[in-house]
């Protein structure tokens, strides 16, 4: 599907078609091609919960303002976003730096300044490991949408949830910030979607504080 | 372009072709595309700060570790993530509420509802205004480089830069963290790019803590 396709016809859709699961190699699809978003030194400190189980979504619901869409929904993702992505040991961070060394993008010499590197930009503070991790999560989760959106299916991004009941439900460790739920899934057809919602135009987001 | 030939050719580019200015028409459209993002309730925290005149970029590049390409770029854009985009009164929550009651998705009735939802989800702490401004600015950052791709451009996203020192030297108001900058041009075709980094495999990022 065409890009501008894909993104002017994105939408939050409400309804699910409940005849119409999403296969496991679908699902694949989509997460191996979102997978492709760029991240802070290639950490990609994102991870996703799966959620297919009648039972799991109805656990989940109770927890997110009892919206009918997440049991309704073939998937719902809980997004993870991890604010020890950056640290000394973390296996990514040590994978992505042995990647590099071995592209020959850095040497082996280079690991404590990587260390140090990381450290500094994403972990010296709280906010700091919030941007970090929530920022990340955010490229990934929006190329998510858009690779359902490429191959025919819709998603919903959802707020609307207790943030620390959804953690414990889900045991989820404390190093993970959950930025969204999505629901996943092809939209029911004798559904009716609402117009698009109203978008800041250019003037509205450039700014200048000279 | 094919949406697939977008997020699998959208690279991290090092090098932008300085004979190639980036017309207004181009980078217009290129936000324009991009601010079709979701965002939490609509509330599109987001604000691009665009530096074009070589001297501005210079002004920057000495913050961001000197890195040439913030100069050589043809523009750069430095993304503001608003915490405080969910605070009654700011401009932009109360359009939203207007444009909802417009459209019959919410009553004028709701307003204080509408209000205490986005304090209470957005609002209460500082890890909150954080993941709230990030993730959403994360979305459309995406969405930039995507739509950048898309009509033949290249982008490059950037952490390396003192995030307080960039915040004075542009008089950038507190309520703004500054989550990447992104530089953007067309690719120098004279240079090599370096093969794509390695991704996190479908396994690698679908976690279970049951």
């Amino acid at each position: 599907m065409d890009f501008k396709e894909v993104i002017n016809n994105r939408r939050a859709v409400n309804f699910f078609d409940p005849q119409k699961p999403v296969s496991d190699k679908i699902l694949k699809e989509i997460i191996e091609t979102a997978a492709k978003a760029p991240s802070s030194f290639n950490l990609q400190p994102w991870n996703l919960i799966v959620l297919k189980e009648p039972q799991e979504k109805m656990r989940l619901q109770k927890l997110a303002w009892d919206q009918p869409k997440v049991s309704q929904a073939p998937i719902v993702l809980i997004v993870l976003a991890d604010r020890n992505g950056w640290q000394p040991g973390h296996p990514i961070v040590e994978k992505n730096f042995n990647e590099m060394v071995t592209s020959g993008t850095m040497t082996a010499e280079q690991h404590q300044w990587f260390l140090d590197a990381c450290r500094n930009l994403y972990g010296t503070d709280e906010k700091k490991r919030q941007a970090f991790a929530n920022k990340n999560a955010g490229f990934f989760a929006m190329a998510l949408m858009l690779a359902a959106k490429s191959l025919g299916l819709d998603s919903h991004p959802m707020d609307g949830f207790d943030h620390d009941d959804v953690r414990r439900e889900f045991n989820i460790p404390d190093n993970y910030w959950i930025p969204l739920l999505l629901a996943v899934g092809y939209f029911s057809k004798d559904k009716t979607l609402l117009p698009a919602k109203w978008r800041k135009a250019y003037d509205e987001i450039v700014v200048n504080f000279n």
